[in-house]
């Protein structure tokens, strides 16, 4: 194999000759060897350095601090690099030490080294295109990492958004189909009122829509970004102006809201977005994981469970019992939101870790959000297209056991007080009989009264049942 | 001592003549004796439901339900018991299974008794007033307790965000007062570039702000109740205006911009506010941790240690070690972060165990939130009150240790170059010389260039430093 | 009230005439009002912290470093401590900063303020029992915090172990009783293979009782002691011999096979063996939260669910329902789970954070290790009493979901093979036909064959089925 | 692209010719696509489900229930695919629906191809060799996939126990070499008393040691295996005498103690032993955490810190502050740590969401401990080698903090009692002076007498300082 030499301050390493990223990426790959994870695991995120590189070259040519030719030729290296045209020059694991330099460096050597090539320059003339004084330049990794890592976090966001709204759809459709299904609603697993498996469905769309009410809050507060703060948000080595510059291209370039966070030396400290927003993965992982032990629940038999809808067989359930089938999909989903969960932890003890200046655990952090992004984005993929679009109802087996449940005498207990309809609910259970035989051996009122009474459709909504 | 007998559909019991409560409270007594914490440990949570049993009341009244008779003596009654003269009769295990049944019981009977007692009757003379027939009338625990539980969340948010406030002013006064403390500021506990204390006690300042927005947003949140929903969210047992109405009075009563769920049924199973409050509270610890660390390293020493700030001692610091004095306050406050971080699972793993209809572990759900609203006002107060209050600075060894650091060197980087810049610092710190005399001895720049460069008042915030 | 006046060294105080507590104790007072709780509210803990300081007493007399009627008064009243009369003396608030110092030195004022007295000498009087040069003579707060703390969690891990034999046994007894009732087994809630309700019973005592093994575990690794360390593990202030005679006296003292930690600097920083025990507690939260998720399952409905089993009725479950009964006990014991989860965070955090040759959080980790202790032992306790012991079978309920489950095909499987018993199952499935029915209908075996292969009693063990 | 036919009972897919796993892989593949990792990111457990195959073929031929020309290929293939050679046919997601079904299926497949292969067969000709009837044989997912995770567990944690006694190793060594370095402890960041630096290192090795004894004993509760339990415990379908035979061999093939579980109902539902582990592993990082913490302190500097050790520089620290030199190794081990401690909680929650029979959420049980276990032991390795080893010490420092340090008063403490010294400790601080100039000023001892006090070298051990 070919080399180049590269030098850094603690000495001189030689680099392959084919690759982009230098010397100090290739320090990294040898610090840290943990999660066999390169930081390309998460191609938005290089994209998103890719933009913060292009804007700072951008406001620093505008300001009269790079000269025009470095400063194109960084432009258009930026936008190969953003094009994912070099994710493969993106080895550095995802987690690291120091805070993010190795992947500030990775991609200002790939940049430099991009650039310098479409200069028609060799690999490694630093002098002409140098990674720390060009693409590097008015910039931090304290303040060049966060704000990537905010707007990959926006873009993993928005696509998380969408596949929650697919499955917010596919619930409300299902809503709507289970309209007319009445079954029993059930509290702490016993026998509670009639319901339907419509307004079952139908609220867990709804549970989901106000999750990606609040994902949206929280892809604006992560809009706040700290570039123009370099080292600890003071802006040491960066010019009056640049700051608001800076963030002005950075957002056209993106597309996104980005405002200039108020404090600087807060916003590069702070880790609190990242705790909002990891918060509230475990919001939605909750909420999909109840749902999930839902379907599994109302699923469960066929003949020994519940067994009021039929989740669609997705394989065979089983490598020693045949026929069963298991309700797999929301099984995976259950899992996903359990690793979100603990994700969330790792992202409070990383936060929690920060120390004066900086918070030097971001790596963790970014992992864990990218990570918990993706796989509630496909686990809630997976559950519309696998499980929710398919279920069917049993809307017998749920009229059955409506039927034969004492639950109805609820509707009683306006008329013929609470604890006249608990004895009869007694009495009931202890005899075998029905509510209605009890009731009517009992005299307490007429057929038609209790059979208007006890129609389990009029029990869905208020209605004025006082004794006329 | 006396007794009277009451009874419920479990059969009979002998209560204790003077009590407020009645049979159902009394077997909940025997059941749950876990925590040695009775309900009225947080008396806001029995404000609440007063409140609650107080608009039914009046809303049952209105609708022509309730006579005015019993109405208003229940009314009446509510008043009593919102005035925390009944607290002592709320001896329910905050932790209780029954989602809640029992508290909501417990509510009940001793509002029930209070309004007998108001009309001249014996306690216990429930065909007159009854717990379940008029003043749980129109309701169900699990409308009722939900609702009393977020207003009272509401209510101890908002005595949190009052401390946090006060706080976030004390740290505001001491970021004005130390603005002229030229230090240096410490990225991965390494030598970076100076900053000013001021700053530093202004960030904290600037990040309690954020969480304070945050906290009012969730309080908003949790002003949405699903009074109303009784049962299960189809408003069984109720009749039709009732839902409106009832929170109507209740938003009235409280003071609170409450709002009716858009989706009753979901509201009713639903424990996404909680954790997303649980979430914003673990949030608040996490700064809060990561600014008493903080507080804790700066006044470390005072001779082995950073010595930057002296916290006010509060009391002697050893028992072995005359003479010792330890950051005890911000210990106390870590501590409590701790702890939030620790209910904030709690509240997860009880928010995730929902199942169908409802989320029957809402009472373990309603302590950690209490406890950590609770403490996290108590923490907030004491470190203002205790700590930051009282805290000065040694402004002149901060600006020794400015002096002896290499960190300096940064601000020469745009004008020699990363890699010169980066040599020197080696140079200095290896010869022991300081940077000026390395600079000096290299010839590299005018005496006068560089102590215009290397001026650290000069580096507290963006110049244009570009060589002449 | 009257009041004497006490000095430290950051200056006079005036105490309550009365108290046996001194200013020390008084500043944490003031500084620490966040819990509400005393350390009194775990009383083992301050019969440890007795027994240390007795411990310490006797052997500094025996090392002549005490003097015999000064120690013999510690020593008595080390013994009024211990016997629970001055509980009320110790108000300090179980969370406090200072890593126990306040609460150390409220132990050394009110012991030497009870000893003062049994001299007949009036409370104050320092000069001739000092809280500090007597008794707290050769110790520090760092050893003897540490210690009192190990032994108190010894003790109550005792009186959980206890509970949960007695619970074990309950299941035990139950799974005899059950052993003949023969019912489905659900795997991932789907129809599996026969088993009976005795061996779920029966299983979930094994797992109780392996938990117990590793109780008594912890417990040993929690006799290994620190005292004699003093300040930071090197015996400053004490003299040689001293460590292993105060570790002596104090095993007597305590009856308990303590051991002097072969590393005392370790032993002083290192929170591994609570982070062991809390470990420990969070496994027993876990299999506890299982059975009782398990115990709801099985009893749901009495209609609508599974209802294979049931639970003695606590308590009327429903304020709207009436007749309802929950499954309230389960219910208690799922939270405490969920709090002994929540508590093993804490102390996971408050471990993580020590630092150098302290960790300063053991107060907060006291508190969540004695709080999950004690209430795993109450939940154990009520789950055995309120709810195992009455736990009733529904034998035909069980045998009824056998006879119409298709599971049973499971058994066919090794004589006809896999595929053609799915394929019968998923016949008799889509017919409606039973499984005998199918397989008669197809003539692959005589009646007398799958009379015997398919007897669900014969399918509860290993058994030789190949066709002859 | 060739494709063949396979079809299971939910009907037929077309398999890519070349591949080794069958229809039921496939169609894991299309249901669970989450993580992007295949099981074979994790080859031990590929090794381990082979064992387990080989064990039960093995078994079954001795039972006389398998073909010895069957038994044999089946041996062979397991062989094979112990020997890595067909990882790449493991593609299965490592997080799956249906409690590892599809990973069982995912080996019976491959094993059965290869199987086929070498007898000469074309891979899908199940009616020679099954992937059910004979590779499956005697066995169930529930208790194969349950023992090769702990088979595979047992093999990962012996190897982090390598890295920790290495780790282990290297602190000893450098506490050896540190022994004479004499430095000031510091409790709560506050000086304390003298120690030397080689006790600290010390006490790094000896809380590490006590990791691997407890790494070691959950290990051999981990060799407690539940193969021949089959779908839930109770052995169906297998024949008697099996369960003892499969574990014997098994045993021998893998060279582990195994045993077989007292229960095998309970072993196949419970998840206890995975939450022990995991409950360890979190305990590791919690030590190492700590430890990091430390190193990260004492190297803090190197002019604004502590700066008593040097860590050896891996890499440049800062893109825009030349010079700066991180602990990079020490941070990446930390946040090793939250993952591992984030780990622990998404094991909790799936180990708590158990239901009735089976633990249907080992796949993310697997992944989270595989994961852990393997950082761990990259992060041991990574601290030993490229941090621990390096370290060197700055005794002048160490010692010029003692001697200015007031913590030497506490030495004083038992010959003129603490009051005083407390007070000469302030004098001097408030003074400037030294403690001796004070000591002096005011006569209270001889010049020889403090020298003999205050010499830090004697403060190191017990010792008996009583006034002569």
């Amino acid at each position: 194999m070919e080399y180049r030499t590269e030098r850094d301050s603690l000495g001189e390493k030689r680099v392959p000759a084919g690759v982009y990223y230098g010397v100090q990426t290739l320090r990294a790959l040898e610090n840290f060897q943990i999660t066999a994870m390169p930081v390309a695991t998460f191609p938005r995120f290089i994209q998103a350095l890719a933009a913060v590189k292009k804007a700072a070259a951008l406001a620093n040519m505008e300001l009269g601090l790079l000269d025009a030719g470095v400063g194109e030729a960084i432009v258009n290296a930026c936008r190969d690099v953003r094009a994912g045209r070099f994710d493969d020059q993106f080895p550095v694991d995802v987690i690291q030490g120091g805070a993010g330099t190795s992947v500030n460096m990775n991609a200002n050597e790939v940049i430099a080294n991009r650039a310098l090539e479409l200069l028609g320059h060799p690999k490694g003339r630093y002098e002409v295109i140098s990674p720390l004084n060009h693409v590097n330049l008015s910039q931090s990794t304290n303040d060049v990492y966060p704000t990537a890592l905010r707007i990959a976090l926006v873009w993993y966001a928005r696509e998380l958004s969408t596949a929650l709204r697919d499955l917010r759809a596919a619930f409300d459709a299902k809503g709507d189909e289970f309209a007319g299904v009445i079954k029993m609603a059930r509290t702490q697993l016993q026998d509670a009122v009639p319901i339907t498996l419509g307004a079952e469905f139908a609220a867990w769309g709804v549970t989901i829509g106000e999750d990606i009410d609040r994902l949206d809050d929280a892809a604006r507060l992560l809009c706040e970004v700290n570039i123009g703060a370099t080292a600890v948000g003071t802006g040491i080595n960066s010019v009056p102006g640049y700051a608001s510059l800076v963030r002005e291209r950075l957002a056209d370039i993106c597309g996104l809201p980005l405002v200039t966070a108020a404090n600087l030396v807060e916003a590069t400290s702070d880790a609190g977005a990242y705790v909002m927003l990891s918060g509230l993965l475990k919001r939605v992982a909750v909420k999909l994981s109840k749902i999930c032990n839902d379907l599994r629940l109302l699923a469960s038999g066929p003949f020994t469970g519940l067994h009021e809808i039929n989740l669609p067989p997705m394989q065979p359930g089983s490598s020693i019992m045949p026929g069963k089938v298991n309700p797999v999909i929301p099984e995976v989903v259950n899992q996903v939101c359990y690793q979100v969960i603990g994700n969330d932890l790792t992202v409070t003890f990383a936060a929690e870790g920060g120390q004066l200046e900086l918070n030097v655990f971001l790596p963790v952090i970014a992992l864990n959000l990218f990570q918990s992004l993706q796989m509630l984005t496909k686990a809630s993929r997976t559950l519309r297209e696998r499980c929710v679009v398919g279920i069917t109802a049993n809307p017998e087996r749920c009229l059955e056991l409506v039927r034969h449940s004492l639950g109805v005498v609820t509707a009683l207990a306006p008329v013929i007080g609470y604890e006249t309809a608990a004895r009869l609910a007694k009495e009931a259970q202890e005899s075998g009989r029905s509510v209605p035989e009890v009731l009517q051996a009992e005299g307490i009122m007429t057929p038609e009264e209790f059979e208007e009474l006890l129609d389990p459709a009029k029990m869905l909504s208020p209605r004025d049942v006082r004794r006329r």
